[in-house]
């Protein structure tokens, strides 16, 4: 058997101690998949005498994680600290600067700088590996940089987060709110007490980043990322989308448009039975389009400590076996500043709920509005009648401009009759 | 750019013609990805002036397959012949005795020989790689082989025959017989002329084999292999599992019983909603249930030119950048001869479906001999009644020792009652 292959752990929350648990349980076979023994030499986090459910006293303790850029003499360092800024990008700058490879399940920290730091890991002749950072245990960033590299891409889908996943499926099946679905959520441990970067989409949206930069080999580029959360879908948009035959998912986007990228995260419309439409609660899915392969899912948990470790763990053997593949899939000096669609030349069918005073004209005034943009409606339901109070519009529209769409409910916005904030969604037919 | 990576391809079938045009159409992307560009240097074939829709002429021509084994400077050998024997088998052979890495999507040779031939591989340092033997487009050999390496595997699921999938969906969306759904089958090229290797479970106890190997680190073993096919299912089982609310579906299934390993391709009933129920059509599926990882599932096309290629071409860019990793997951010395659970007894609920003359007394026979072999009856539903003449009788039992299910069921054939023979399936909860 080789000499160990010796890592340094920065990070012991729950993917961290997860690792640690995998690293050991598994010693055996996974000594024999690398080659070698995966040796634990180091390992770094606030609070040295926390009680994590693992024995941590046969490593080294190092107070503060930087250090482990250049401590002892470690193949790799594993960042499990998380954010874009801060002790994990000094820590990963460093590792990278002294030329050992990383691992990290960093999903922001790669949106923000993946660029820099890819080209910084081919120049030191390292790897930059993060395979945790998308989609937990499924090994999805594998499949797309590897597994299918033979395709062009056309396009790929993901529901990239378990939380917006699972409160969009317990709303359908409680008919509650979104407010009182994200507390219970949150009560159970399924919804963090800042949800933020989950409903609101910026957690799909880091990971989708990192997606279509593998899968149209381009500069990965947050800032040009359309970002729509889950936070304005109610019961009625729930229940709407069940009886037009869709189920509403946070959708990643990326998606090659004649030559210009398309790359938004937002709530979509989708077949009930579609590959996306039956992926429930908090599973992960990713659905690629490619030239060759026509169409695969793959799908799993997206979280949690043992599917996260999962991925972790897997990296750090590929990077024992002397595994290296390019951070993006290709070269990062290779890497394109690809065209990236304006989003209001795209094209969709759309849905639309508008909560409406009740009286006489409105729907004239609405129709006049969508008419006068080009917007051709396929359907319109106003549920139920409560003249001079609020009610729910809901309609669906045939295919047309995304800039027309935001013109037009713009418009609609202002009149007198609407109540509340219109909620618009595109509708894909995958 | 580095100096090209050269390979030659054996067998100009839908296979070979695939990875042609892959590796032409995506060239440049490929080159990128690969690191260097992909160079089809020789191809041979049985027929050179066959018009196959794409121009070999830019290829050295080689008459005799096995020749390519030691031809010009090959760095790969892409074998496409097929079969366990023959010019494949002494391609293969000849090419790793030469030092030279192997690609293929020959189930068959590695089932039989995958042992000897992983042994042969590494002992000349170089891969042997298999990615299109398995659910085509879909990367499971690698998702297993390194995306899942953190794991322990406790047991793997597969939809591996795209032919048996279609023919199972078509006979329940039809309510037509299997022989009738065949011959459509093969009028559509969905199924072969001799059908026998897809419909009798051989192909997917193939695929099984291999994936059973990687999952537990031991050596493929085709003759441990427990394999029934579907041409005994009819139009009354279909009919009667969505009653009980469940699909039929020809499985692969890899588990470990207490540390020996069950290992066994037959039709199944799983629920209709569970991860293999949804899979129909010519769709493969490979479901995966790991100590860390949980369920992650992988689906996709299993078969046809651009899936199979798309797999074949991955294999050849990870062997150009520098990608080996040992056949089976672990260094074939390492493959251990794992025990294999004896059939008999491994323990399930069971569909029986009998067909029985109709009269007094027939169905006490029945609950007679179940009685006697400990076999206790969950459900019992005779479809029509017909005295005197032949009626199914289709019966569900609880969990009992397979051994005792076929003792019954053997008993039950003899009596004179019994006018065919009957349909015993194993029911699997996913």
């Amino acid at each position: 058997m080789n000499k160990p292959f010796r890592i340094g752990i920065a990070g012991l929350g729950t993917v961290g101690v997860g690792v640690i648990k995998a690293l050991t349980k598994n010693a055996d076979i996974i000594a024999l998949r690398a080659g070698c023994e995966i040796k634990i030499v180091a390992v770094s986090a606030r609070n040295k005498g926390q009680d994590r459910g693992v024995d941590i006293s046969g490593f080294e303790w190092v107070d503060n994680a930087v250090d482990l850029a250049r401590y002892g003499d470690l193949d790799a360092v594993i960042e499990l600290i998380g954010g874009s800024e801060g002790v994990a990008a000094d820590l990963v700058n460093g590792t990278l600067d002294n030329a050992r490879h990383v691992v990290t399940a960093n999903k922001a920290l790669l949106a923000h700088h993946g660029y820099d730091l890819a080209l910084k890991a081919e120049d030191k002749g390292v790897s930059l590996t993060y395979e945790a950072a998308v989609a937990g245990g499924v090994p999805i960033i594998k499949a797309l940089r590897e597994g299918l590299a033979a395709n062009k891409i056309h396009a790929v889908y993901g529901i990239l987060n378990g939380t917006c996943n699972y409160i969009l499926t317990m709303m359908r099946e409680t008919g509650r709110d979104f407010a009182e679905v994200l507390k219970e959520a949150q009560e159970l441990g399924y919804a963090e007490s800042d949800p933020t970067f989950d409903v609101e989409g910026i957690d799909a949206a880091h990971k989708l980043c990192l997606i279509t930069s593998i899968a149209f080999g381009v500069k990965p580029d947050f800032g040009e990322l359309q970002v729509q959360g889950i936070s304005n879908i109610n019961a009625t948009d729930i229940a709407s989308a069940t009886e037009f035959g869709y189920r509403i998912k946070l959708l990643g986007i990326a998606r090659d448009v004649d030559g210009e990228i398309m790359q938004s995260v937002e709530p979509c419309l989708v077949p009930i039975h579609s590959p996306m439409g039956i992926i429930e609660d908090v599973y992960n899915a990713v659905y690629v389009e490619g030239d060759s392969v026509e169409s695969p899912l793959f799908t799993g948990k997206g979280a949690g400590e043992g599917p996260t470790a999962s991925s972790v763990v897997a990296d750090i053997i590929d990077l024992a076996r002397g595994i290296q593949v390019p951070t993006f899939g290709i070269a990062a000096k290779n890497l394109k500043e690809a065209p990236r669609i304006s989003m209001g030349d795209t094209r969709a069918r759309y849905y639309l709920r508008l909560n409406v005073i009740d009286r006489a004209g409105v729907i004239a005034d609405i129709a006049s509005i969508l008419k006068d943009n080009d917007i051709s409606i396929e359907s319109l339901v106003q549920h139920g009648r409560d003249p001079d109070h609020v009610v729910p519009i809901v309609l669906t529209c045939h295919e047309t401009r995304h800039a027309a769409m935001i013109e037009a409910v713009s418009l609609i916005e202002n009149l007198d009759s609407c109540a509340e904030k219109p909620c618009l969604m595109r509708i894909e037919e995958l």
